[in-house]
């Protein structure tokens, strides 16, 4: 605990993570509302609708709704920036469960798209996604101002692209014929889900037009959260059952992949993303008590058993 | 031939087809290149290249680049939105090529994505040139103002997803297993073709800020040569060989699905396509002589071979 800790509780925290992720369920569903139920076509909606409709931390909306608070913007400002953003990590989940990639069979406990459906309509459903998020982010309920539309575009699709998700997955995709370097095991992470959650967390400055200075807190705490997030992860995949996770445990260690525990060591590891927390806390402590939501999300990302 | 046809010759047309297909040829050639040729991910943006760089006819950037010359818009003023569509046309080529859809083995006469690579590799090739396209859409290379540029991403998503592309292919695989109504054929095309090379001619307007009026002009030439386009494809399909087309022929009627010939009958779709074909040259005779490149494209989309 730093002295600079907001007064914000431990239940506020959990009551506003509550919100955000009931009030991100019901915009994914109304961004995703079929508007010809009639047509047989439709099964690519539906199965967008099981694709982004299924649950989840929705992470990723509170870091961009967390991060817009410190300028003081409600959650009704941002939260169709959030949404999207959620739609895009929702199309990354689709494909990468697809049998040619990861070949998973459950996701939050539930089969996956490809197992509901099948393979194509897992492709397409996810290419509905990626390309639903943009579409959405060009509205302007997102902003006023098409500029900041723009912007949020531009750093979204930097985030996803070959140098973000698609670049990471193409790593991951590799390490199951080579091994991978420590060195990439890294870079794997810090593109293929690194680059998203940091993005999350510069859209809340970005809708709120913050300045070079104040947007640069907000990447160091993204990017510290995003290393710990992952890091955590690794460690629940080594540690937990499939029950909790509601997805098969130990996946990495049997596929024999390196993972950021053999990178870092196994309490290096655990040290590490403690620390990482510590240091994103304090990138947002110039924001005061507006920072209360994000300093509890960033030990949220450290403590989560699931 | 029309009265009011310009006086635009073949010769010159031929000429500025080439001249757009080698410039965005070029194009995509700028916005894939690869940033860190050391690092084995790269495999992604490789099959990116791979995926956008196979030549082709260039039509889509032909109808934006002709579009915005009907309101004095020179080439390199459109040639970057030209080169996003043209990006996002390769996307759906690599998806719909991928074993889960139409396995196709061959494009342009070329081994394609998943051959060359493989599976996952293609569908992240895929996903990152949808990303892409969106990606630059939102930089200041293709309009100086952002709400031209939100405009052109919002028409651009709505023409790739659900209600477009993403439908008709959903459609294209349902007919895979159950055959599809005459309605649903004809919603297929104008899905999965139509919608992109509609949006294709309005980019155009869109560029230059045309007026509702003009932009009207614009969809229904391009309404028009998107489904004369399909007509000739099934034309084509059907009565050429692999070898000119570039790929394998007669796949349709081997599949047993319906096609537009189906629906209209042999001889009713080869006037169905002049007719649609001349009334494109009609909505857009109020340009003049500035009309000259996109009348000579209706008769091109009619007359090609390939």
């Amino acid at each position: 605990m730093t002295s600079s800790r907001p007064n914000y509780s431990a239940s506020d925290f959990q009551d506003e993570l509550a919100l955000i992720a009931s009030s991100i369920e019901e915009s994914l569903g109304n961004m995703l509302a079929c508007q010809n139920p009639g047509e047989r076509e439709n099964q690519a909606m539906e199965a967008m609708r099981l694709g982004a409709l299924a649950g989840g931390k929705r992470l990723r909306p509170a870091l961009t709704i967390g991060s817009a608070k410190l300028f003081g913007l409600e959650l009704s400002q941002v939260l169709p920036t959030a949404s999207a953003i959620e739609m895009l990590h929702s199309y990354s989940l689709v494909h990468d469960d697809l049998p040619a990639m990861d070949d998973s069979p459950l996701r939050r406990g539930k089969p996956t798209v490809h197992v509901v459906y099948d393979e194509a309509t897992a492709v397409l459903a996810g290419d509905g996604l990626l390309t639903k998020a943009f579409e959405f982010l060009a509205g302007e309920n997102v902003h006023p101002d098409p500029l900041v539309r723009c912007r949020l575009i531009a750093g979204l699709a930097r985030a996803a692209g070959e140098a973000g998700m698609v670049g990471g997955q193409m790593l991951d995709m590799i390490a199951e014929q080579t091994p991978l370097t420590e060195e990439e095991v890294i870079r794997l992470q810090q593109k293929k889900t690194g680059a998203l959650i940091a993005f999350s967390c510069e859209a809340g400055g970005i809708c709120a037009e913050a300045h070079d200075k104040e947007m640069a807190t907000l990447s160091l705490y993204g990017r510290n959260i995003g290393l710990a997030f992952q890091i955590v992860d690794d460690l629940l995949d080594l540690e937990s059952s499939a029950e909790t996770l509601g997805k098969p445990a130990g996946r990495d260690k049997v596929a024999g992949k390196l993972t950021l525990i053999d990178a870092y060591g196994l309490d290096e590891a655990r040290a590490k993303a403690q620390m990482l927390v510590n240091e994103a806390q304090d990138a947002i402590t110039w924001a005061g008590e507006k920072a209360g939501f994000l300093h509890r999300l960033a030990e949220f990302v450290l403590h989560r058993s699931y």
